[in-house]
């Protein structure tokens, strides 16, 4: 496996790839992997001729106040994982490779994707997840990139840029991976303490709670909004930021009765680690 | 020649290239073709296997007080002189083909550049320039894109986004192509009078009398600026919006004395029509 440190090294790769008539499949990171990351090179490796995986804590969707410096850096052992699940190529730039300049060019997805969920706490974040994703795909020209679901509205974000811009890819999101009592798998799991990491369980119960209401009937978003709530304010190490119910894929507000597929999204606090969880409701 | 109305039909010729290896040439354009778009038109023919004229009137870069509607559309001709200048294709999508949806996604070059010379009195403009551009990029996929240095401050906006974002092409940028009386060629040419027309001879004239002074050992900005300003001000039908002077690449303000490369940029209207003028001095 190849390890890139430079935009020309990947773009050399890259080029030959195209040259000879090669698929390119890009699964963007930022490096920390765990099986949820492994699902998505797993997926990308048989579809592509060359998978490509990206390893950058991008600067731009971090704010000040937020965790950037703290963010887990584990190169050795993701350039070890990616390589075993078939992995071409790491491109692992500095920030100064990819953001050469002081003043920038930005993109930006704008309207209510971006300002409900995480887009209220973190107004920054989504544009330079937008701007570094650009930037990804412009360097390493892929056929497919890789998301995964458990950043939904960055998922719905990305999906509306991509159709928005006209980026001649395909999208590929591939599901939550969870351990084995719930917890969906995340790079910032390492931060929970154990006493944390137990009370964390209370997000994907109080979501299979709410998918288990629909199966039994429940129609109003508001009372699946408040079950959900309620639940998690029960656990007393639990902070909450938000437990959101959106209509997929723009995030708009919900009319009720529920009628569609639709995305119930939490983030609560547990000490100073802030984690996301979500799933889709198809209510017909 | 082929006519493209739609992104689909144009990404079938665009993948069908890139598959046989042919290089392609890229000359975005808002239709009403003259010898300024005559002459990129011309440079990318020897340059590129095949080359797209995109013709588009872009919504996005007219502010609803501007000249969205009364803009010269003139198709037929235009197809004419691209197909006598050796274009292979013209793309001329609708706006709801290049702006499909309501809320949209945007890209943005902030700094000084997007906030001087038009920028000031068309903060939206450059913004809706860079995203048709990025739009038109990623459908055609060019190897080179031309433009002219007419729109000076929209080359150094674009070469930034290029740059910043890392679109995998190179720019091309031809020089300002004038009639014989020294006016330089502009789509908003046919909007004057008569009188409006001789008058507007002033532009290049205040211009070429700058490069003199450099030339006769003028080292001040300021003093160039204002005797631009003044020469454009003598002529009774003018109505300065703008004479300024920008260091090069970045657009940033002049030290004095001047010793670098400049951009000499001026904006003025005659009855209703604005008209654009700049030169780059070289002062050593």
């Amino acid at each position: 496996m190849t390890v890139c440190k430079t935009r020309a090294e990947l773009r050399k790769i890259v080029e030959e790839a195209k040259k000879n008539g090669k698929s390119i499949g890009l699964v963007p990171t930022m490096g920390a992997l765990h099986e949820g990351h492994g699902s998505l090179i797993a997926a990308a490796r048989p579809e592509n001729d060359l998978v490509i995986v990206s390893i950058f804590v991008n600067p731009t969707q971090f704010a000040p106040n937020e965790d950037l410096d703290a963010y887990p850096r584990t190169l050795d052992t993701d350039v070890a994982l990616a390589e075993s699940l078939g992995a071409d190529i790491i491109f692992a730039p500095t920030a100064k490779e990819m953001y050469p300049s002081c003043d920038d060019t930005w993109v930006e997805v704008t309207g209510n994707i971006t300002k409900v969920l995480c887009g209220k706490s973190r107004p920054t974040h989504f544009r330079g997840v937008t701007t570094v994703v650009t930037k990804l795909f412009l360097i390493a020209c892929p056929d497919r990139a890789y998301f995964g679901q458990k950043d939904a509205q960055q998922v719905h974000i990305i999906r509306r840029m991509v159709k928005d811009l006209f980026f001649p890819l395909e999208l590929r999101i591939l599901p939550i991976i969870r351990e084995h009592d719930g917890l969906a798998k995340s790079s910032r799991n390492v931060y929970l303490s154990p006493e944390e990491r137990k009370a964390a369980l209370v997000l994907s119960q109080s979501l299979s709670a709410a998918e288990e209401a629909v199966r039994g009937g429940e129609r109003s978003g508001a009372r699946l909004v408040d079950s959900v709530r309620a639940q998690i304010a029960c656990e007393p190490m639990s902070n909450i930021e938000y437990v959101e119910l959106h209509t997929l894929p723009d995030l708009t507000p919900v009319t009720e009765p529920l009628n569609g597929a639709y995305l119930l999204a939490v983030a609560v606090r547990f000490g100073t680690t802030r984690l996301i969880d979500n799933t889709v409701l198809e209510v017909f």
